[in-house]
């Protein structure tokens, strides 16, 4: 639905600032993302301390993917009236803090009500970019090697709430080497790299063996039945980069691994950017199938 | 409660950027506010474009009460699951279209999901100073002259969803007239007086008979067995401005109401700023009395 509603409002003036993980206004960029009791997590499974962290950090992790600094945000919530709203308040707050105080980060807004309804956490998240200029998901080019900065799938068994965003390592990369087009991994891998693609005017094809699957992928394939690394292409909230990068400095990417040593980060070469339209996977016998672009939809 | 959180957060850096109807951040403003089902609107009772121009409209007049021009919002919608949520959305966006057209503002965000729960909408918005700079609450001076644009009230018989945002209106006074403090009244006269003069560490004295009572509020008299100034002073959501004016631009506001030819608004002086820090209110009879700062606060 929601890129329905994208599509809708395309004929505005302004509608290109949309499609991208942010609207890049100048120099300055900007995001917000809402997050829903029952569908984004269970206030009576999940620390609020935790919820409030995510809430915070996937907007962190828009700003990283467009190579941007976070200057500030606003801090939008609906409380249950019937939970203690004033704890659950200092809650969501303190586990927001480490973050905001980490990156120098001051609240340039808040707006907290209470209802008969559910928790419901909306957080704008403004940044502004470097002298490199925003990485976009359009800046594709054929042959371009596609990266992830790590390994993807079982989010749900814990790192959809206590990922990193990439705030440094997208800084880092775009100031020290040519990085074509950048998307984080919110939805699956799939479908981001669909959506990356197609802002692009390409389409990609991934090679299965080099895509890393996370170990709680394994773990949760042991439950659903479905594979490691079918969790891995389409669980989504990983909150990896996906990047397009030019052959020379996947090269070097590849043979200097630059985010080792300072973020314990290892950059995967997954697959490469094709003029050919279509998503594609290629298996370790070099048989390729198409890749259908599933993840999560916001529905 | 949001004066709570305020409080509480006020020991981080950059909390100074709380306390005004929008964060001023060099050129720029943010302000952020969240609607919720069943405390701002009741969605069986009011027709959604209204809902959703609410939406906008309440953060636009947050920047107007700061002297900015508005330049791009940001729109999260948690939708119910069980109403038809994209026509739903279609009818709030449709809604809140022609105030973006009017004002040229581009959408830079937007997130829409679909939950089990109630409509709730957040809406940021960015705006930029002029030249004049923002217009604060705290810059009010002992002696000022408080104004207020228009008649005040009884505004949920219907103003409270078809207000106009006073941005021109502001621009133009920031622009041709000296203006010490302002803030759009949101929460009741009273409420919001009290937040302006405190913010400018002084008190105030309201003149009763000077207050424009809206006809809606001598309505809604009717059915409360409230007065009808009791309406005016603590009803909120009239969305007018409410000014601090040193006596010598007060007196040619007066003299040219320079506001009626181009916008058909009337300015009104209603009271003073005063060292006392109480609020007072003086009747037609001279006699003083203390005024309590009542209003809606978002609980």
């Amino acid at each position: 639905m929601e890129l329905a509603w994208i599509n809708q409002l395309r004929s505005r003036p302004g509608s290109e600032l949309l499609g991208d993980d942010a609207a890049v206004i100048g120099e300055m960029l900007y995001t917000v993302d809402m997050l829903a009791e029952g569908v984004d997590f269970l206030l009576d499974r999940t620390d609020p301390m935790l919820i409030g962290r995510k809430a915070l950090a996937v907007n962190l992790s828009d700003i990283a993917a467009m190579g941007g600094v976070p200057t500030s945000v606003l801090i939008a919530l609906t409380l249950p009236k019937d939970k203690e709203p004033l704890r659950l308040t200092e809650r969501l707050y303190t586990g927001m803090l480490p973050l905001l105080d980490h990156w120098n980060i001051p609240i340039a807004g808040g707006d907290t009500n209470t209802w008969a309804g559910g928790l419901v956490l909306a957080i704008t998240a403004i940044g502004r970019t470097t002298d490199r200029g925003a990485l976009r998901r359009s800046g594709g080019k054929p042959g371009d090697r596609i990266f992830v900065t790590g390994p993807l799938g079982g989010s749900i068994l814990g790192k959809h709430l206590t990922f990193e965003p990439r705030i440094s390592e997208a800084l880092f990369l775009n100031k020290h080497y040519e990085i074509h087009a950048a998307i984080d991994i919110s939805d699956g891998l799939s479908l981001d790299l669909f959506r990356m693609a197609t802002e692009s005017r390409l389409g990609a094809t991934l090679f299965e063996e080099f895509i890393p699957v996370a170990s709680d992928a394994v773990e949760l394939a042991g439950q659903t039945g479905k594979t490691p690394i079918e969790h891995a292409l389409s669980d989504g909230e990983d909150f990896e980069l996906l990047l397009a990068v030019p052959p020379r400095d996947a090269e070097k990417l590849l043979a200097e691994q630059p985010l080792r040593k300072s973020f314990h980060v290892t950059l995967y070469e997954i697959g490469e950017l094709t003029v050919d339209r279509d998503l594609k996977i290629r298996d370790r016998n070099g048989a390729v199938r198409p890749l259908p672009p599933k993840g999560f939809v916001h529905d």
